[in-house]
């Protein structure tokens, strides 16, 4: 049986919500610019997202965690970064 | 009865990943500085969170809705700077 469309569009979100932070992630180790990222959003968003990921083991519910997990180690890169060269 | 604790940590979580957006938009506002922000970033972040709030119409899942419209208006808002001023 196929996925229902609105799964389809779920899996596609949590794909590009999750993958978006890879170019983030080069531009800034590449260039080390780091002075136009804001140090709360990092902070704030990563600890967010850390949330997730224990809300999603505290519920099985993989997806949640395994996307979760992917973005906690993208945006530790980014905060560790502007913690650096800031 | 009170919420279990695994929906309370999916409250905060969520509470956080919308509203961390907040410092970023308002630095950027303030300095112009888009530098070392990448568009590809936020170009891919925003079509992923427009996804999710498709996913919450088709779904009635409201707290999708409400987090990820809010999470959306301001990635929008960095997004149109990052090409204004970039």
């Amino acid at each position: 049986m196929p996925l229902p469309w609105s799964e389809l569009i779920g899996f596609g979100a949590a794909t590009l919500t999750t993958l978006s932070f890879v170019p983030q992630v080069w531009k800034t180790f590449c260039s080390r610019d780091v002075s136009g990222i804001s140090l709360g959003m990092y902070a704030t968003f990563t600890v967010g997202v850390a949330g997730w990921l224990v809300y999603g083991l505290l519920n099985g519910a993989w997806p949640i965690v395994v996307a979760n997990a992917i973005t906690l180690s993208l945006s530790c890169a980014v905060l560790a970064m502007k913690l650096r060269f800031g």
